[in-house]
């Protein structure tokens, strides 16, 4: 296979600003093709990247360390994804249409003119890919997919760590496009820093995604929030993911959660946004020694070199930390870290949450013990915005009250399975209170990630052939609609 | 008729801090109480200020110069606002319910486990009231109408135009809910900008409402984007909702069209947000003259010294402009302040449009001239974010261009009919581009104001009697929901 030259250069302010006015104008023609159109170009856009997987796999393998099965099952993903917003496209219901017809009698003490509401892409967008999904949350990832399914153009700023990747996605995303017969800066993709924060502080971007962490991706927060015109600023920073397990349930099957809780931590070598940082055993059920005794699964390389590091300076601060004791370790591979379970009590973690609570990227986790399960509850509170929290328990726990606090506290609650692995559906919420997410009420997976990047427009007395498809009487694609405060389907 | 002390002391911190503990317990009882519950203590609090009509409109009228009319008016569409909300909590579509059955065949490479997802109230709400509307964005308005039917504690910044108003409204409410069984805390005033800065800050607050100027909104949008960790600030800061006449529309019916702008710039003397501060006329109609020669309308005294001074100051601004010229004004009033329509040319207005698309709150308005209709699309394209934009139009009109122009810049489109007066409806839309709004996918008024002040919940596996009502198999409330991608109402 001859793998073309990728141009990984640092984009250069000129061409960033070339990239800028190509998006705009790109930006002008798809947000007026209709949505059975669009879907008709991402479902082409799935199909290119499949057929490229071959090229872009080696590249993936040679750039993230990551286990060609793995890499081969998140390309799919990644395709399945764009074409799942396809379906979503034509069904209709995202654009939230809403027709209220004039009403002499509304009793608001005026009469109702007649308005007609939905939603329409709100402007070209920018995307910053993640390290750990070098496609499903990278160039084609869930962010631009739901982005181009919106409406709108993307420019993805690349992750340095894995650019070649990215150069060459955005080549065939860009192939694809211009095959389907729509213009390919759609899609661009801008490599370094100063190229990301120039096109997020460009006038002509009107929303971003983010994935990484919590400084990285404040410190764009701040850029967007700081523009003379703030756009809304779609980040996933940072999550602990903590896994409660009842009394009850430590007694039924103590081997069972040891063994999920040591898989899902490891999991592609605990690089995950939902790897479970923290488990809560109950003591005196011989469940922190069977933690301390497992043998504990071999995982692969880091990434690279810098979230290696990151990992390695994060453990050692979390192992430093008074009353923390490593529970168990294995030895490292071959390139590949140790994985280590720590532990401690739960009144340690009280005293001071904030230190021991901290997200720890790669393959570690706390033990907590406990002996009461209101300290469950107690504990709960402590945490910040997190993306998951999942009970290990049984049907007759008594959990009512934990679940309330954790519901307050994370995006997605799981009972009886682990939070690693985020299945893209109708119903997946992929985001919580901050750190998880900048903005509490988005997710970044699943079909409702279109509406970030959506704005709502309404049409007053309109005539029909001036209104969106979807406001008009005769309905063309058959949209879902609230009529008159009447959901109609 | 009595009225007893109305107490409009700036909050101390120890109280501020003593009401935010409050609000946070009386949101923990309210969050969870089911939608229908929510809606019959809505419905009470909107007969308690129907019944206190007498008693809340005269000091409305002493705080505000505004008519009595008016107020008696604003107060019935305040009340209505809350009903509206609680039929919105009844029909139970605002929930956004999800479902999506356990499916091994889930054709992304993975089963796709049973996830459930719906939208939960978001947290405390701190709402920021306006001057111009002292009882419908004003503590128990639009705001706080929604924060409090998505299920949230309210805590509200009285605006210092109308304190005791204000702490008369939050005695009428608090009366109303304690009659109804729930805590009183659940609506809370506070009084002075350090109390309202620290409410914004407080870490028990989750999100924010704020109508008002754009340098008071940005200031308080800094605060809460700055905070460890920031929340969703929805404010409405400012627009100028210009008027676009067509060449056939002003020969068809030029005085009609001029008694109407008349009407609306002077509407309320000029203090509404979506007040027409721009106009553009074709040259040679005769409708600049026929606004030259027009008798304007006798308008009342503005909200408060403070208003007139910033009115005068902007206007004298705005008349200062080389190449503008008053083009008719009337005589002040009593107390009043006059009328003024100011004039200019369209290229004159493309050569500094910052300058003289500044929002102007207060009876004035701009008349500017064109000669050829592809100048307003490019003056339309110079405009920021907009509440609104209106064009006065023919069915025959060629006004593709500019609509999807102004798609972009405005939250809400009208034909033939003018932006004052915002009807309360389910499609309506009051929000745009910043600095029309601050978050641009969302609407402080009409029913989809709600998912403001609110935030998703996945729940993965979950057993039926640990789930939200709306997500349970039997779905015992009737909620519209999207089952397996397929939605059922």
């Amino acid at each position: 296979m001859t793998v073309t030259h990728i141009d990984t250069q640092e984009t250069s302010a000129a061409a960033t600003a070339e990239i800028l006015s190509a998006a705009a104008a790109a930006h002008a023609g798809w947000s007026a093709t209709p949505p059975a159109g669009r879907a008709a170009v991402l479902d082409r856009v799935a199909d290119a990247l499949e057929e490229a997987a071959d090229r872009l796999v080696p590249v993936a393998l040679e750039e993230t360390h990551l286990p060609e099965a793995r890499l081969r099952g998140e390309l799919k993903r990644t395709a399945f994804q764009l074409r799942l917003f396809g379906t979503v496209l034509r069904e209709g219901g995202y654009l939230d249409a809403r027709i209220d017809h004039a009403d002499p009698e509304w009793p608001m003490g005026a009469p109702r003119p007649d308005l007609r509401r939905s939603l329409r892409p709100i402007g070209p967008v920018a995307v910053f890919s993640a390290s750990n999904f070098p496609f499903a949350f990278s160039v084609a990832g869930g962010d631009t997919a739901s982005a181009l399914a919106a409406g709108n153009a993307v420019v993805v700023k690349a992750h340095e760590g894995h650019p070649r990747l990215s150069g060459l996605t955005g080549t065939v995303v860009q192939d694809a496009l211009k095959a389907a017969g729509v213009d390919p800066h759609l899609l661009s993709v801008v490599f370094g820093r100063d190229a990301g924060t120039a096109v997020l502080a460009d006038s002509r971007i009107k929303a971003a995604g983010f994935t990484g962490s919590i400084p990285g991706g404040r410190a764009l927060q701040d850029i967007a929030n700081g523009r003379p015109d703030p756009i809304p600023f779609y980040g996933e920073l940072g999550s602990t993911n903590p896994i409660f397990v009842t009394r009850d349930a430590a007694q039924a099957r103590a081997a069972e959660i040891v063994a999920g809780f040591l898989e899902s931590f490891t999991l592609g070598t605990g690089q995950f946004c939902t790897k479970p940082g923290i488990m809560f055993v109950p003591r005196g059920t011989g469940m922190v020694e069977e933690l301390r005794n497992a043998s504990l699964p071999a995982v692969g390389p880091m990434l690279n070199g810098r979230i290696e590091a990151g990992f390695n300076h994060v453990l050692e601060a979390l192992s430093g930390i008074d009353g923390v004791q490593v529970l168990n370790t294995a030895a490292a591979g071959s390139g590949a870290p140790a994985p280590v379970l720590l532990g401690t009590g739960v009144e340690r973690l009280l005293a001071d949450p904030q230190a021991l609570e901290a997200e720890c990227f790669g393959p570690a986790a706390f033990v907590v013990e406990y002996d009461d399960e209101s300290q469950l509850v107690e504990a709960a509170k402590t945490f910040e915005g997190q993306l998951t929290a999942t009970l290990q328990a049984e049907p007759a726990s008594e959990v009512q009250d934990l679940v309330a606090v954790l519901a307050e506290k994370a995006g997605r609650l799981l009972w009886n399975q682990w939070p690693t692995g985020v299945s893209v559906t109708y119903a997946q919420q992929h985001g919580g209170p901050y750190p998880a997410t900048t903005v509490p009420g988005s997710t970044s997976v699943g079909t409702a990630a279109i509406t970030r990047f959506l704005r709502p427009v309404a049409f007053q007395n309109f005539p029909q052939h001036l209104l969106p498809p979807e406001l008009r009487e005769d309905n063309p694609f058959a949209a879902p609609r609230l009529v008159d405060g009447v959901r109609l389907v």
